[in-house]
């Protein structure tokens, strides 16, 4: 089953994903399509963010993709159940994974969650928390401007340490023992967030258990590539500058070759 | 002479300096062009600032301008005399007029700019400043951040506030009693900036004074529009969303009727 897996984010934050994914399937053909014209998503309205989640769908469908990977904490929220509902392929999202491995990680059981407003909001990594152990004390809180950082090159530079001391300083003070990053661009800004935080707090990425669940739900459906082809990948975009490489190069040492504009609101 | 004036800026900042012409000049009809989709120019190198600048200009051209404002401070730091050797009909930026204003306010002649990376990084108002009065101190400041919290809807909002005192409080040690808004979007920043700086700092913003200018150089070249009718307002943009209309609403009470989207790198 050589048909790709398709990968979608608002941005370039689900590049952290596509890192995971290739690492733990090397074998397995990709596109990734990353809405950079319209990021960020995450103080959007629920509407269109369903709307937005439904174009890069039938965009992915339309390359033929075999299932779905939503890489954006904001789409999985808002959009993920709706999408279950109305397509007939494999697509999972990020949230149930993060929940997962941070009950994995957790000893004092008080956990902290960031990501977006529009996630936070949605209240989703409380109720899939709380889902899986009824005890867990749980403390959001949004980060509204951690996605302009990263998508406009401030990522670990002095104005995200400010940013993000101001965001973090109740989380820390709540003795939470691991904090999710709810939002996949968050991992970019790792080593500020470490900073701020301090080594005591366990920060918690889904990229890896959400690779895990894309390799089970393949293995479930018989849909893993056995083909001994080299692997291809293949980058779609609404809008193309120079960050998208940039950054996928700086902080993920992805080093993208097969990039291609789209215009996302024909679909 | 009923020739529209021609107004450009990086984004939705050059709006600041659009109102104050309108005010000073109601009789005219005017084209803004928002390079929305590359904005922000801060921090970009000076040939891709001056192909940029030169592609507006052409833009504005094909619409039959008699003058144009260059309302972006990185764009007449790094442009403006390019272009004034390039092109035949009237150009005036924002800077000579903001340092002239400045020379107007300060007493105790210790005086601040803040601007982009690109516009302090060009030293063009210490230039200016220090040619119309040898005895100015100068102290600058670049705050690369102001310019996305704008464009991306954090303007006076808290994380402004806190990026604002980082920024500034070196300037303030200093004993400044006027500091420039040596960029377009900063006057949106005002009241965040006033916060931060106090009573005893007067800001000073370029836009009146280059009004100013511009009724100047028409009156000069015999370009003012004598005709009675009712004034139109045109605006360009390279990438349409909501946020151009909300900003002129919300920050200049300015009412966008007539948007239209271009194709800039056809210019």
């Amino acid at each position: 089953m050589d048909r790709p897996i398709g990968v979608f984010d608002s941005g370039l934050g689900g590049l952290t994903v596509l890192k995971e994914i290739i690492n733990i399937l090397p074998n397995e053909n990709i596109i990734y399509f990353g809405d950079t014209k319209r990021v960020p998503y995450g103080s959007m309205s629920e509407e269109i963010i369903i709307k937005y989640t439904f174009q890069a769908i039938n965009l992915l469908l339309s390359k033929n993709v075999k299932a779905i990977v939503i890489a954006c904490n904001t789409a999985t929220a808002l959009a993920l159940s709706k999408c279950l509902d109305k397509y007939d392929l494999p697509i999972i999202g990020v949230i149930e994974a993060g929940a997962r491995e941070c009950l994995n990680i957790t000893k004092n059981k008080v956990v902290g969650v960031i990501g977006t407003e529009a996630t936070i909001n949605s209240k989703k990594y409380n109720k899939e928390l709380r889902k899986l152990d009824e005890n867990i004390i749980v403390f959001e809180k949004s980060c509204p401007l951690f996605v302009p950082l990263v998508e406009n090159g401030f990522s670990n530079k002095e104005e995200s340490y400010l940013v993000a001391k101001n965001y973090l300083k109740d989380l820390i003070n709540n003795n939470i023992d691991s904090l999710i990053l709810g939002c996949t661009h968050y991992p970019i800004l790792e080593e500020t967030i470490k900073k701020v935080v301090g080594d005591n707090i366990n920060l918690v990425n889904p990229a890896k258990e959400t690779a895990n669940d894309l390799k089970n739900i393949l293995t479930e459906n018989n849909l893993l590539n056995t083909s001994k082809t080299k692997s291809s990948y293949k980058y779609l975009v609404s809008h193309i500058d120079d960050k998208f490489e940039s950054i996928a190069n700086k902080f993920l040492g992805i080093k993208i070759e097969d990039i291609e504009k789209v215009d996302i609101q024909n679909y």
